[in-house]
Order: structure tokens, then sequence, then C-alpha cells
């Protein structure tokens, strides 16, 4: 392929030979780092009866300003709706728009448990008409009746995800209820069927049903501003379903993956499984590494709503250096940002009720900035674990590393100058993510992307984007990443009594 | 009341009078303790295709032999049927057969979550034959479909038991999916209607679809004894639920009451939650102080196989040490005994099929025994916490104290004179109960009751029983006992957020 | 006697016999609580060269008008002196004085480890007059060359205090480098001593090593003010010090009793060694359950000043929320003031170096009303847990139960009504110490001693107080107190190997 | 040089042009992995009376035969005595008999505090006379007196040390009381003195008073066999000094490695040390890893004399298992093996009493192999976490990555071809170290290395070593590594306030 001449690395060490026209770029007293790769980002997704307003183009376009040159996306198809389906409208819609490579997680939101009975047997006492009456009126009906079908059919279309279409990680909702939420026995049978695909699975890890009455009950007490998202979902919510998902998990000695860690004790219980030999991997995300819950008490609404995400940010200020704290030592992974951005007007759609304000926040171009000021500036991590967790460790988990992640003959020219020594101060009037405010508005940063290059290409330099929609690609990831499975197949190999015997 | 002359102790001191023709007991050198209260219990339980075989008369005779003169046994209806019936036979059972005071906690096996639909609208459009059909030929139809009519009931039937049936305890069970086993969201309905009768809410900590799982792989493996008992619930599923009641319980402000702690993991969330000021208390039994789970993989069958119950016991032989310095140390509060005992040939029904082998150990006649020794004797604790663990503590938390767990003027005159020096082996061969083994054969133990007086009277002396059938009462019990709720109640009066906050 | 007629509880119960001209107290809605028991107190301590103003007739009155009616005062030997003359002279000065019943504690602080060689080799060598020129010159000299001697003395003196003068606790200091700390090898010899003659051992825990460094720092980089008493002592040199002296008292299986628990790190330490059955007993006090260490950083000087003791209160302000919790759950047991009190004018000794700022807050006074609010009208205790943590665990622990914290026949009549709905602001404008500020100055307080009854006499009644100089007597303390020492005693019986064994 | 022609790895990659007569090495199926690097020996160590039989060139070559090509041993001066000139024997002894690259540690086994007095003025008062027979009668009495003198010294040398010497790392005791201990102050000098010149500070973590009193008390309970060993020394003596060595390196903000990490809660205490971001390395050893302290209550002396070492192995048989899932997990950094090997012979110097059975273990031979079979052949860690953990993280806190630890172009041709499917049988019958016994006879292990090349040499081939002393050469290290220090000096940049601040 000539297309390919421009993204690859050529080659990296001293006295290297140059061709003639090319350009060559002084990087005396910066870094030069692999781009980074935001693992978790909802561009332009329709939640809660409005749309994010990042959209793949203008999203993209922020993250390489930020020094990100890579964005995996999540396809979440509506419950009892087509994974396939669902997978190609958001291939469709992001291919043409990409300003930057990126690849795409499948939200698994609805499941079967088991077959109580057959499908006939209700067919042959009831009559066809009747059924199908029972269906029109009883929406949840059959599946209820004959989880069956539903239950092949997401399966089927998780392998073919997994073995064709270059998805190997599904992510189950244990809160959204009766929207995305699955019960305990269709999480087991979904970490199950990840774990013989090779996927891994993430987990959005809060008690729905908690929240649930937790949302009712604030309400009931007239507490309707954006602090009753918080007070309805207390950490120990997100704490108790990281637990059992761990245990779960563990049952079927399925890797996990623990998507936006935002509290001390939810991060703790990560920590302590890791601890103890389970293959589990938490991702903290920029909004919880950079800003706090406080703000959800802030005096004016639209600050405060601007800030509403789940789990939401949590209101202890030690948080986020705690969970910062972990992620230097490898007790947390790597980082996303969750970007879903609403802007000040969508969010007013909750105005007289929090449980109507579009959940989301911004984080994808700042990320980058967030990290490095927080962990690298402020001496609780060196460059090298910055890179591990903005980029080499989401290569690895997801399966394309050394293709990203690193810098090195052959490996995709995804390559970022940084300066450690410059400052910037964040801002929505400076920004180039399309949302209208910032939640981390004023935060003045050590560590700027002076250069960033995409697929060979400088896409930005000095404060000026280069780029075209359609300049990225999707990235095929393969089942099975050595980095997730390899101890898996071990244990599966060596013990000849079950997983349940580890523990 | 005449009757009550020999019920209640007359006065405590020096130098008291003693009427003409009164037995004086010499209790030099040796203890006066009031008599042991035993949380739980199962007499004559039918349970997993057999009934057990201590019924409430041997039962309770074996029960003052040890020096417990009160049991609480638990009401189990099943699933669907009324909660009053229940209750109302199982007082028939008990009645005229008890030696010592009883009562009776009462298990909720059943919840419905919440209306999506009414009933009528299925009606109109089926036809009553129809619905009929569905029911007959679906038995979880109905309840599926309109939850609301039995919901109503079991809340109906709990106020009852609560206001006019001396109930102020309900066991929700997290195992036995599809038998007793209830949903989170029904966990939260159930704890918060026991908040609002003032009830303790008691749980059976285990995640059932991990078990429900865990068994059928352990099968398909071809593991079959009973060793596979405690592969398919290793301690994780036992403190995951344990964690996640909790959980729930905090999110209604009800207390928590966890029966039978059964490993180190659910006794250290237990503890932690008691640390964050949360009122839970949990209960170890006489089975996991006494002995482990190292005897699931017994060489012999029958001896394997008598130990099973649910929660197991655990392999790690640190485990009765550790739940009894918890114990000692008031991490955890209160001891039972889960006696349910199954003959050797009972247990044979699960010879080739360990999920068949009907769960349940001994454990009345011996618990105080097992706890002087492993408790006491070891130095973990002193007399007083010795008193209270085996029997003031339950009835502080049953709301029957000072009527019984204490030796005051004008409380019952359950006594027991205990030999703290003399020592007996623990047998088979010479124990009260029906059972024809003893999970705690051969131990040696300081520690011996030498007298045990039930209401007054000596049942039990030196090696002999003298009591008849229906000489113990049922104790009705109020609800919002002091020290459970006095907390409850302050909190709720002070904190003006709900206490979600709290956490 | 017939002094004692007034001194002790006649009777309790219904339907009592009035004698005639008896006082009737109307307690309608109020409760009748025994006496608080302030475990830890310094009144007219010399320190750091001034004089706490709170002397023993001022310190008791307060005492009394704040519900408490016993202080446990700390007999403070200089290094080298002799521990009965300091206790002869701490008795001179309280006796006289106080206002309510009081005991002592005794500092040792001081010890000698081993003798290397004997003290005649060196006066054979080097003749007695350069050996007392070496002694004059050199102060610590001798004790160096040969702690024999002082060795002996502390021992003795220790034993003649325990047997003949009714002291049972000896507190030691791992901090105040060079004044009163003791080493590791002299902490094991005391704590072993403490063992032998059933005293309960103390500890200030503080690396006194650390601190001495800090404050060298703290000085050197020019931070002179109150916050750097924070800065040089942090809360991990109070829990490494909390974690070393529990190692060492479980060595010589002693019962280790922590004053001071300031910090969350010192007090799970603390809570982490009970569950692991050690015999340790945690006491926070009054400062570190009503305010924090932030009010170090106050812009006024004189109001940080006023802050100041060591340990420090720690700037983490769910400090006192959680210290709270562990005492409602028993894993704090007791509580005190360390009250120890300087005006203004003396803190300003120490107005350019706050190593320099006299050590101490108030507290005798308001004890009962902090842990009235921030306790039980929280809702973290109930009033019983309340008696026990401010009144009768001090008697059991100290060994004067039931003669005091308990309202029984025959126990000492010290008895308070206190009136739980009734509101207080603390001030110092209105309260009865002899210090001219108070650290919980505004704060709002439900929960008010009406009436105050010491040795039977009503000694403070609304809001007057009525009691002279001398009425209090001192309290004689046995020797192995059974609360403390069941435990103990049974485990080295038991245990025919050493303690070493248990951990 | 010509002689660096074979030292140094000319390339890495496919397709390499390969000069005529090199020898090709088929290594299909196996892994190439940099050599191993063993951090903690002790060759021919003169030690409690006798001396280690492995010495430099037995030691190194049987480091070789199991795939090992670098150690790092320990000069340990006597106390008092120059550390240059132990350095400098060190060097004499080793250089001509390594078969292996190596280099030192030194230890610092004495210290001065601070200057009380000049010893001018004792000079001037006693005459130097009087001062030199002091010194002669009382060995001790000048350091006493006058510290700064030796302070000076060592202060000096560690300077030599670290910057001519190719030191940067040195080792203090906590525990041989007498011997080798520094006290708490002394630490806190020598850390602090650590940290400007750039070294690691590391630790041998007991706590010296309490092992030398639990050995005298088990003498005087008549327990002299191998279990006193452990019985005087339980593993919270271990625990406790290595959370004091932690606290006092973070008040100097020092980064701390401690040495043989051998207990479940010393790990714990290194792990959330590490969790809390301080700069802290724990190194587990092989026989910590691979075998435990049930040993020493083995029924034959010989047997469980083999097995003392200090600290010792934990009777926890869980322990091993514990430390490896820390390890996996980056609790732990790297792996050693305090190679200290004595002959049954030597061992029986303390047949009658414990604390004369000369200290040590074999290990350095069969290191990888254990580390392999408990880490990745039972599926803790996969095949790059064990390159990490046997070799890199050693090169990267000592400082000497890429230099080895790494294959890449440049780096030393320290390389192992390892079959991880070929098992082999450890036995002192078949092993290559000198002693005549070794702690895990018998153990099976998969995971075996073929071939090892030292220095670009093949040395180890088939079973057959062919190697000369001498081969091996002394490897410089610079101080300041940026694997430990990059975070040290960036906190110290960056916080205005002191260290202490950080807690």
């Amino acid at each position: 392929m000539t297309e390919s001449c421009g993204i690859l690395i050529k080659g990296v060490g001293q006295n290297l030979q140059i061709p003639v026209g090319v350009r060559v770029i002084d990087a005396t007293n910066k870094l030069v780092i692999p781009g980074g790769i935001d693992t978790h980002t909802h561009m332009e997704l329709a939640f809660m009866g409005t749309k994010a307003v990042d959209d793949f183009h203008v999203g993209t376009k922020a993250a390489l300003a930020g020094g990100t040159t890579m964005i995996l996306d999540f396809v979440i198809p509506q419950k009892g709706r087509s994974l396939l389906d669902a997978y190609n409208s958001w291939r469709e819609m992001a291919d043409p728009k990409v300003c930057c490579d990126y690849s795409l997680h499948v939200a698994v939101t609805w499941w079967g448990d088991k077959v109580k009975k057959s499908i006939r047997k209700i067919k042959t006492f009831l009559g066809k008409r009747q059924l199908d009456g029972l269906i029109t009126c009883f929406p949840f009906f059959l599946p209820c009746i004959c989880p069956k079908w539903f239950y092949f059919q997401v399966k089927t279309e998780m392998e073919t995800l997994a073995k064709e279409k270059g998805v190997n990680s599904f992510k189950m909702f244990m809160a959204y209820k009766d929207v995305f939420m699955l019960k305990d026995s269709e999480l087991y049978a979904a970490f199950a069927w990840c774990k013989e695909l090779g996927a891994v699975a993430q987990v959005h890890a809060e008690n729905g049903d908690l929240i649930a009455e937790g949302a009712r009950k604030m309400l009931s007490l007239g507490i309707t501003g954006p602090e009753g998202h918080e007070l309805c979902r207390p950490e120990e919510v997100e704490a108790e379903a990281t637990q059992r998902a761990i245990t779960i998990a563990h049952a079927v000695n399925c890797p996990l993956y623990v998507v936006h860690v935002m509290s001390k004790s939810a991060a703790k219980v990560v920590s302590n499984a890791r601890r103890n030999g389970r293959v589990v991997f938490g991702e903290p995300i920029a909004a919880g590494l950079g800003t706090d819950g406080t703000n959800y008490w802030h005096k004016e609404w639209a600050h405060a709503a601007g800030f509403v995400m789940g789990p939401p940010l949590r209101p202890d200020p030690s948080t986020p250096g705690f969970l910062m704290d972990l992620l230097a030592n490898d007790d947390l992974s790597v980082t996303g940002t969750d970007n879903c951005t609403f802007s000040v007007c969508q969010k007013a759609l909750g105005k007289d009720d929090f449980t109507k304000i579009p959940n989301g926040v911004n984080g994808v171009e700042d990320r980058m900035s967030i990290i490095w000021e927080k962990g690298v500036h402020s001496g609780k991590m060196d460059e090298n674990r910055f890179v591990a967790v903005t980029s080499s460790n989401a290569a690895k988990i997801f399966n394309f590393y050394p293709q990203k992640g690193r810098i090195a003959q052959n490996s995709d020219a995804d390559v970022v100058i940084w300066d450690p020594k410059m400052k910037r101060s964040i801002s929505a009037k400076t920004h180039h993510q399309a949302v209208d405010y910032n939640i981390f508005e004023g935060m003045e940063c050590h560590g700027v992307p002076l250069i960033t290059i995409s697929r060979g290409k400088v896409v930005y330099d000095d404060g000026q984007l280069q780029v075209s929609p359609g300049h990225g690609t999707f990235i095929h990831r393969q089942p099975f990443s050595e980095f997730v499975y390899k101890r898996i197949k071990q244990r599966d190999q060596v013990n000849s009594t079950p997983c349940f015997l580890n523990s």
C-alpha cells in the first residue's frame, strides 16, 4: 500500500538517514511520546432525549489538539436491538468524520438468562393471535417468556463482532435500570461468553436498583438540583457494584475492565482485587482526576449541571489525588474521559429535575494535560508512567500494541511533541471542542502538546489544526490480547479444579 | 398470675430471705449466668425433600442440657404462600412440644417489585379462562404479571406479624435461587418495610446466582462429593452478598442482622461497616466457631456430608479463631447455631450429587461449651463477654431484654450454673439431640453446665433432664428494640437530608 | 465512718422509702447517669517554662459544672527524679484543693536499659574526684555508665506505687525526646514490669526522634507559626509509634492504653490490633472529637496557638467524625481531655517559635457535652454507650468499678441529672475554667448537665456551684483490674508457649 | 577495546547479517530473555563465627547455571570500621573470582547521632592519658562521647563510595542489636544523607530490641531448637520495623528499598505505602517465594536448621502465594535471594542454641526457576513480568539499565535461552553450589535455563559450565537513578513546604 508510507515509523535512533524533502522537527528539551489513546468517549451520542454536541469530526479534532491520536468510542444499542446493526450505524457515522484513528467497544444492553419453557408451548396454548396481542401490549413480554431467541441473537452477534468486526471489548451496564442494566445472572452469562470469545468484559459499575430508588427519594424530598444526582448514588453504590462485578467475573475467570472508576472506595475494591491476583483493570477518567463533586453544590445551576455524569464526581476533595496515586502505582491501569458533551442549553432539560440532566462532561482534549499536571508535575508519576497510562496500556489491553502506544520502527506514526515546561490555562474560550463550557475552566497546566502527528502527518502545530474528516481509520482489534489473556489461559490450563478454587 | 410465681427471679443479692422449703443450690466456685439464647435454629424443618430430625421437643431438651434456655426458630413459608399461615402452623407445631421458651423469626421468601400493568388489563384481553390456564401452566406467571397482589399480601402479613404476633425480625434470602431468593429491588422494598415496622431485617447473604452457576459447573466437572458444596460457593460469594445487603440496608437506614457469618472475608465486611457507623449485627454460629471446612475433603463421605450447610464452613483453618476474635471484640455481636439436623441416612440423599445433600448441622446443645472453650478458655474473651454473646445481646437485639439475658429481680428465671473448670468430651454417643452424629465429635471442652433452670424450674441437674413438652412458651417480641432502633431514629430525626448522605 | 453516709447510693428502684428531710429531685424526662470520669488531665502542671492555669481547685470545679465527678491526673517526674517524691508532691498539691474525687497515673520518664559495666570499675579507674567532675560536667553521664542504680530505683518505686499508693497505671512517653522519651528497649522493660505489677501501661505514642528532626526542619524553613506544630509531626508519626507500642506490649503480653488518639491512622492501628485480639485501649479526647487541626492555619495567631497540643489536632476535617464512629463502635474505649490550659499570654511564649508554645487545651468542663452532641445527638451512639465511654469504661479499666461508673446500691453517689433536650452554647465568657479562651467557642450543644451530685452532695444546680476545696478525695486503685487482666492471665495460663506465639 | 567486542549485543531483529564463524543458536519455541540479576547475595561472608561456603567463584558459577548473570553482594563492615576499607577488601576478594558481573551494596553498620559536647572539652578535663584509658577499657566510650568524629568519617566515606566507587545503595540494619543495628535517629540521619547523595536507602527491617528480648525469653523457656528462631521474631516484629522505616524515610523524602520482605504483614505495609505514593520498593527472595517456615518444626534438626535465616520464613503456608501475588502486581518490585550458605556442619554450631545457628539459605542458582514455577507456570504473572522482577527492575532501581536488564542493541550481552516447557527437579545432589543441602530439595520446576550467555560468551550450555574465575567484572553504578529519583526530585521542587506535608 502506498498509502501506508506515511503511516508507520520508519526508524528510531541516532544518525538516521533522512530522505530529501522530509521535514525535520527539532525536539530539543521536549519529549517525543506516543500519541494519547482515549479509552472512553461518546461522540454525538443520542442519550436522554438529546445528542452529544461533539461529533466524530469536532471531537477527534479536539483530541488531536490535546495530544490524543486515537479514541475508543462505545456502540450502545437500545435494549432489544441488534448489536450488529448498531455497530454498523456507528461505523457509518464515524468513518467519514474521524480526524484520528478510532476503534469501537460495543455495549451489551440486554441478554437472556435461560429458557424456562419453550415458546412453542405458549403458542400452542394461546394461539398466535393472542401471543401477538400480548407482545404488542406488553413489549417486554416475549423476551420474558422466551429469552432463548434473544440470547442466541446476542451471543451470535457478539461472536461476529469479535471474529469479523474488530471488536474485542464489550461493556455491560449495572446501572440505568430498565434501559441498559443487566441482572447478575445475565452478567454471569455475558462474562462467560466474553471469556470464550477472548474479549475484555467492561462494566459500568453502579447498583442500578439503588440509584432508581435513591433518585425517587431525592425528588420526593424536594431535592431537584444537581446535588441530588450525587446524593442518590453515593460512592458505596459504586463500590458495591464494583465488588459484585469482580466476584462474578472471577467465577468465570474472565478478565474485567471497570470503566470510569470515580470514587476512593471503588478504586480500593479494584486495587484489592488486583492484589488478590484478579485480572482486573480500573480506568479513571480526566474528570475524576482533575476535579471533584463539590461542584454539584455550586450556587450557579448551570455550573453544577455541567459536572453531572454517571457515576458522579465525588464531594470528597481528596478523591482526585487518591485516584492519581493509585494510577501512578498501577492499581489503576489506564485513562479515558467518558467525553460526552452537552451544551448548557441541553443540560437545562433537567432544570427542575436532576434525573433529566443529560449525563456527560468534556475531557477528550484536556486529558493529557490534566494527567501531566496532576500526575507528573506533582511528582506522583514519572514520564514513563505517563506514557503507560495515557497510551501504551490502552494499546496493550485492547490488543493493538505495538501498532500504537509505542515509538518504534513499524509502529503507527502517531506521535506527540510534548513541552513539559510550557504552561497553558484551560478554557472553553480557547478549547477546540463544540461544547460551550469546560469543567476544567481556569486550570493552569504545565505540559503542553506542541505538535501532534497522526498517521504520519503533522495535524496540529503551533496551535493550528490541519486535518480533514476521514483522515483517521477504524482500528480492527483481535481477541485474546496477550497482555490480558496470557495469565487467564495459563490458569485455566494449570488448574484442574475450576477457578472458583482460586479465591 | 400464680403461674408466674416460679418464672421470675425474686431477688438478687446477699443475705436474701429464703422461704421455707425452697431448694438452695450451692454455686461456690461456679458461675451463675443467664440461660443461653440460641438465635438461629430450624427444628423439624421440612427441607430439601426431608425433615430435620431434631423436633421442637428433642431439640429444646438438648438445648437445656447444654445450658440454653431459649431458642429463636425460623418460620419459612414456601414461595408464594401466606406468611401468616406459615407462622400459625409453626406455632401449632412448636407450642405443645417446646421444653424451653422460644420465639420465631419469619422468612420473607417472596415479594413483588412494582406493578407495571394492572391485572385487569390482562384479564380483559385474555379472558378469565386463558388467564387461569396460564397460571396453571406457568405457576410463576401471575406474580410476574401482577406482583401487586402478592406485594400487598406480604406487606400486610408482615405488619400483622409485627404488631400482633410478636415477630420483630424477618429474614430475607439472597441465596436459594428460585426457591427463597429475593432480587435486589425486592430486598430494598423488604428492608424499607422492616424499617417502617421497627423490625430487624435479617439476611442469608450469599450470591444465589453464582451458587447456581457454580453448582452446575462442579457437577459438569464431575465433582459430586461434599467438597463440591464449598467449591461452588467460595467465601467471596458470601462476602459479596454481605456487602450488597449492607449497602441496600443503609440506603433505607434499616438495621441489618447477618445470619451465620461463616468466612473471614464476610466477617471483615461486617466489621468495616460497623466501623463506618452502620447499624449491622453479625451472627457467627457454633459450627463456624468450633470447626472448619477441611472436613469437606474428609475421605469418608458420611463424615464430610455431615458438615454440609449453607454457607459452608471454610477450608481456611484459621477461620474459627478469626471469627472468635471478632466476636470477642464486638465486631460480631451474638451467636446462634443454625441447628438443622439430618441423620446420616438423610444426608445420603446426596450421595451422588452434593446439591442434594440436605443442608444442616447440629449445635443447639454444644454452642455454650464451644464458645466457652474457644473463647473464654483460650483467653480471647472474659466471662462477661461470654454472657453477652451467648445471651444478653440476643435479648437486646430482639427486644426481650431484660426479661431474658440478665440475672436481676423480675427477669425470667432462666439461669445456668456453669462450672468453668469441669471438662467433658463432646460425642454423638452422649449428646441429647436426635441426630446420629456430631460435628464436634471428640472435642474436649472446659466449661460445663451443671444445672439449668428454665422458667424457675430445675430442668437439668447432674446430667439428668427433667422437663415435659410444653414447659416452654412463645415469647412475644415488640418492634422498635431500643438497642437497635435508638440510633436509627435519632439519625432520621437529625438528618434533614436522607440517609444516603451519611455515607 | 459517719462521713460515708452521704457518699454511697442507698438504693435504686421504685417506691423507695425516703427518709424525712431528704431532698427529692424530680428528674422526669431527664437522664440520671453516673458522673463523668475524665481519664486524662494535667491540672496546674509546670510545663515548658510555665504552669497550667487551671489548678486542682478551679479545674475540678469546672469539671463538676460540666457533669464530670472524677478526674485522673498525671504525676510527671522530671527525668532522673524519684517517682515517689513526685507522687507525694502531687498529692500534697491536689488533696487540699480538689472539689471532686480524683486519682493519679504516674509517668515513667526515665529508665535503665541494662548494665554493661559496674560503676565500681569506673571509680577504681578514675578515682572519685574525676567521676564527680564528670557527673557535674555531663549530667547524663552517670545514668549512661551505670543505669542499674536508676533502673532499680524506678522499678522499686513503681512497685511501691502499685502496691501501696493506689496507682495502677503508668504512662511512658515515646515523644519529648531528651525530656521524657524512653527508648524501645526501655519501653519493653517498663511494659514487662507493668505486666508483673498488674498495672495498665499507658503510652503517649509519637515518634520523638522524627518530631525533633521535623521541628528543626520547619524552623530552618522559616515556618515558625502554630501550623509548624502540626507540620513537624504529621499523623503518620503518631500511627507509627502506636503500632510500635502495640507490638512491644504484645511481646510481653502487657495490656496497653494509648492516651489521646488524635488521628484516623492511629485510631485504625488501635482498631486493627483489637481485631487481632490485642488487649489495647484507645482514648480519644474532647478536643479531638469536637474540633480539628484546620485551626492551626487560622489567620489570627492567638486563635491558632490556642489549639496547640501534642499530638496535634489533625487538619483532615473528617477526623472527629471518624474517631466518634470508632468510639461508638468500641474500637476506641473511653474519653479524656488532656486538659492542660495555658492563657493566651502564656501561649505567647512561642510567638516567634512554635516549639515554645506551651502545649495544651481545655476540655475538662465541656467533654460530656461534646460527646453528647457529636455522639448521641448525631445518632452515632445511644445513651448507654455514652455512659460507657464517659464513665463506666474508665472505672472498669482503672479498676474502681462499680465503686464509680455505675448507679447501683453502694456505689459512690456521683450522679448527674442530664437534660438531653436543653441547649447551650460553649464560650470562654461563661465557662468555669481559669483559662481565658475555649477551643469550642460558639459550639451549640444539645445535652446539658442540670445537676451534679458529688459524693452525695448536690454541688452544681441550676448553674450554681456549691463546693469547697478538699471536698473530693484520692481514689486508691488496686492492680490487676479484671476488665483488663482477666484475658491476659488466662492467655498466660493456657499458652505453654510464650505470647510471641499468639501473633 | 577489543575485549568489549563480545560484551555488547550487536543487534536485535529479523534478517540480521551474521558474520562468518559466529555460532548460531536455535531458540525456536524458547524464550530469549535478559540474564537474571540477583539483588541480594552474601558470598563467602564471615558471619556468626564462620564463613559462607559459597564463595565468589562457586557462587557466581552456580548463578550462571541457574540463568543469573549478575549479582549484587553486600559489603558489611564491622561496627566502627571504615566503610572504604571494607569495600576495598570485598573488591579484592571478589574481582579475581567472579564468573559473572557483579556490583556491591555497602552496609552502614554504625553512625553518630549528634554532638553534645566537643571532644576537646573532655580531653582538657581528663587529660589524654585518662581518655585513652577509658577508650581501651570501654570500647564504646569514645563514640558515645564524641560521635562527631565517626559521623564525619561515615558520611565522608559514603560520599566517596557514591561518587567514586560505583556504589549507589546503602543498607541499614534495624536488627542485630549491638552488632549492626542503628537507632531511629541514626536511621534518620543515614536516610537523609542517602537522599543527598542520590543513593537508595536499603533496610533490613526487624525490631532488633524485640528480637534480643524474644531470643532471651525463648532460651529461658528451654526452647533451643530452630523453631525458637521464628518464635522470637514473629512477623509483627518485621511489620513494625517496616512501617517505621517507611515513616522515617518519608520524613526526609528518601527512596527506600526493603530487603527480604518475608511476611504477609510486612508486604502489606510496603503495598499500602506505595498506594499512598511513597517511593518504596519491596524485595521478596527465592526462599520466601518458594518455601515456608513450617520447616522450622521439622523433626529432623538438620533439616530445620537449614532454613534458619533472618527474617525467618513464616509458618503461615499461604505466605509464598501471597508474596507472589504482590510481586505479580508490582506491590513488590524485584527479587533477590539473600544467598548466604552454611553447610550442615556449620549450622551445627547452634545445635543447642538456635541463636548460634549461622543465618542463611541458598537461592542464587534456583531463583529464576522458583519464580517461573510459582509465578509464571501458576498463571500469577506473564513472561514480561517475569523478566521485570528477575532482571529489568533491578537494573532500573540500581541504575544500570539499559546496560543490563534488557535485550537491545548495545546492551550487555547477558542473555538466557529459557525453555518454558522443560522440567527439572531441584536437588543438592545436582546443584552447582558448594553448600551440601538445598531448601528446595525435590521441588519440580517447569522452566529451565538451557543456555546462559555472560558478557557475550556461552558459559552454560546443555548442563555444562565453561567459565573461569575473573570472567565477570565490577559494575559501577551512578547515583540518582531516574527510575527512583525522578519523582523524588520533582516533589522536592514542587513542594515549597516540606515533604512532611505530603502525608
